[in-house]
């Protein structure tokens, strides 16, 4: 990884809290060697995940293998007021893994396995470190699938903790939808359930969505119970080539607005396409191009595919010259799919040595075309070589701006770039982070996006449930 | 309304706390006559919903017309700590709207208006005093419609408050799923807003579901951002009757394991048809009936219908001897939703002086003939008449009590019933209530159901947000 030198600018709280050598014993003797790691490359490993900001590791790693376990863990950095990380896969993006104040990362990979399966009631209770690619292929003999994809094999507790989404959220909603209860270890070390079996309920307030997206600032999630979806029939997959950016998103605007109920629609722009052709060995038309996907019904299919062909053919896409073309077999829609979910790698490798800085912003769909023709404008202007992918069917696109890490002046542009990115979306009504989380980079956009009214009440939530600042302290907002 | 004399059994905090004369002056400062009421029937009229309970009306009626009228009554309140009680339709039937420790209604009814409408971005925002069929009336226009639909032409704040959904939640979710944001006067009088024009957002503690469904505890709703649907080019309905009971539930749990998207799955038993029957002067046949409804294309609402019919012929329905019929033109839908939609009176009515006392149970769609069955079981062992209706594609339903009101007997024979079908519910993996509430006749189950240590965590949250206890104390939990 390469990571720049000075991240001071980004991380507004570094401090790191003393970690006494009396709970590092105690942590010992409650879980001995095979479950507690002080060893300099284990603690490297969980003070880092995919964004560039480097910080000192946590002091100790617990990897928990029951709810006991992080029980334990907990008390006893709560007896020392020691600061406690959940670490699940690692791929999070916007440094919420960080030891931003020190403290003990609790590892949670080893509670990987499915708690138990209600295929009739379409859910499944899962451990949090079972990662979204090992869920479904355990699942897959039922029929069900778990369609929330955020591209890395990310872990269930993880995608939860930062409210992840990706391709199929335009379909199936993101992890607010699909998380159905949740089993915490709160900042006292206590075990609660929220939610229940049931579909729906009108009981108390909604904690299952208060943890969803609290990034391990207010608990440690050690069951996630989530709702499944029947295997469609029918899936087809289709690429869609346009004369210019404005024509393919005006094309998903429409076919949100006309209800037609497709599965995934993602944007690449003509740089992006060129980048994934030299990575993946395609040879797809070097121009702007929306990637599709189809659920339902054989007929079902055809008919939602017909409804988008013809809004495309409104917008200057000739279908007939080949500019719209079908993924017919599963093997060809894989490809496809593993193409886009390699447009990051692609594009970091269409600059060798370069480190991406990515972005996150989501807008009201009727303002998608302006934000994303400005930013295209903004990063040409700049002169930064960037990847574009989009989830554009719920608004939110990623900017990657492919930067030298060695290059203080390219971080800056990059920066300044996602700000004026991030400020151009809140003006359209828009979010900072569709999926990421605020983690340590966004915490100056969240009081910019929800006011500082909105952003003390998450304060006296978290100083409420978390009175010694213990469960991922410095990350959202400061305290 | 029919209350009866003793409700203290079922109200566990009935202690008025004083209001000042002093608070009632300056709020007629402030208000005038036109803005305030203390007069008795207006009062009175504020201190009941449809619940059964009997408690002395709040002691001053504010009819807020505006944001900042809401900002002040609550500054006003706060300053003298005196219960603020937001009044949406006066529709909640759990006792939500009751002065149980005294206090000020603020009437929101007048602040019924479109903020705005983004037709292009399917959402709309609206003042909470709005109810759902104004909305539809007046978004008509734009070819978009908002779903939830409970019943009653409640308000959209109040629907919000108590996580409200209906017979539409089974294809477009409940409160939870269609509000995108609020705004809402804290109990300290801040305006804040939760969320924004996105459709997904990473960005900090989920506010907007922590204030749906917290019954006017938190704060008082003052606009909610709404999603909106394209109005489905094609609907048909149709009423389907089973052999028993049985039947009908298990065509419903395929239904939904299928994955076929229907809208709208009603269950009437056979003697809520025949109550529906006489009520509304319908010819249908006195067995346990579904009442269907399809959207979609043309093409994909046959496609649906023909699946559940496949689905009823499996078990037992003989299709051809007329047991599925299709509801053809507008009017006759309209007609067999209005006639369900009036199950409730026409149950009411079958027992001249009755009133009903109504359960909320929602259970996981397995389980959904368990708990019907023996629901149904009770029910008649005890002697006592009802109607059954459900939204069972969610796995909610709803048994009437047609009780006596001036019989203890039959009062205390329906809360044994219903304590009984709670019970049975929560070991099923089910809530007490899928969409009415806790208000104040469910505290002991939201204990039961979710437990000491999350109902402690909403505590938390409560005293910490709201330090006085002066937005609608006494409801959800005793503190």
């Amino acid at each position: 990884m390469n990571a720049p030198a000075d991240p001071a600018h980004l991380v507004p709280e570094v401090r790191q809290r003393p970690v006494p050598q009396a709970l590092l014993d105690a942590l010992h003797e409650r879980f001995g060697g095979a479950q507690l790691s002080t060893v300099q490359a284990v603690r490297e490993q969980h003070g880092r995940d995919e964004s560039p900001f480097a910080v000192p590791p946590p002091a100790a790693v617990v990897f928990a293998e029951s709810t006991p376990d992080v029980v334990d863990a907990v008390r006893l950095a709560a007896q020392y007021a020691v600061p406690v990380i959940p670490y699940g896969a690692g791929s999070s993006i916007e440094g919420q893994l960080l030891a931003v104040q020190g403290g003990i990362s609790i590892d949670m990979g080893r509670m990987n396995k499915i708690v138990s399966l209600a295929a009739d009631d379409l859910m499944v209770t899962v451990q949090p470190g079972m990662t979204r690619k090992q869920l479904n292929e355990e699942i897959k003999h039922s029929g069900l699938f778990f369609p929330i994809d955020p591209g890395a094999d990310a872990s269930i507790g993880g995608m939860a903790a930062t409210r992840a989404s990706g391709t199929n959220a335009v379909r199936y909603g993101t992890m607010r939808d699909n998380v159905l209860a949740l089993e915490v270890v709160t900042a006292s070390g206590e075990t609660i359930r929220t939610g229940t079996r049931a579909r729906k309920s009108s009981a108390g307030y909604d904690l299952t969505r208060l943890f969803v997206g609290s990034e391990g600032t207010l608990g440690v999630t050690t069951e996630v119970t989530l709702r499944l979806y029947p295997l469609p029939e029918a899936v087809s997959a289709a690429v869609c080539s346009f004369p210019d950016i404005g024509a393919a998103v005006r094309t998903v605007i429409e076919t949100i607005q006309l209800g037609v109920p497709i599965a995934r629609v993602e944007l690449l722009d003509a740089s992006t396409v060129r980048m994934v052709n030299a990575h993946s060995h395609l040879g797809l038309r070097e121009e702007p191009m929306l990637l599709m996907e189809f659920h339902g019904t054989p007929a079902g299919v055809q008919e939602q595919a017909r409804a988008v062909q013809d809004i495309a053919a409104e917008h200057g896409v000739n279908v007939k010259e080949g500019a719209f073309a079908w993924a017919t077999t599963p093997e060809e829609r894989t490809r496809l799919w593993a193409a886009r979910h390699n447009a990051y790698f692609a594009g970091v490798q269409s600059r060798p040595g370069c480190r991406a800085v990515t972005t996150d912003v989501c807008v009201p769909i009727s303002a998608l075309a302006e934000a994303v023709l400005a930013a295209v404008e903004e990063a040409n202007a700049a002169g930064l070589p960037y990847f574009l992918v989009g989830h554009v069917g719920d608004g939110n696109f990623h900017m990657g701006y492919l930067i030298d890490p060695d290059s203080g002046q390219e971080r800056a542009t990059a920066e300044t770039l996602n700000h004026r990115l991030v400020a151009h979306a809140l003006r359209l009504g828009g979010t900072c982070t569709g999926e990421h989380g605020i983690g340590l980079h966004k915490m100056g956009f969240l009081v910019e996006e929800a006011g500082a009214g909105a952003v003390a009440v998450m304060r006296t939530i978290k100083r409420a449930l978390d009175p010694l600042n213990i469960m991922n302290p410095g990350k959202i907002f400061a305290l």
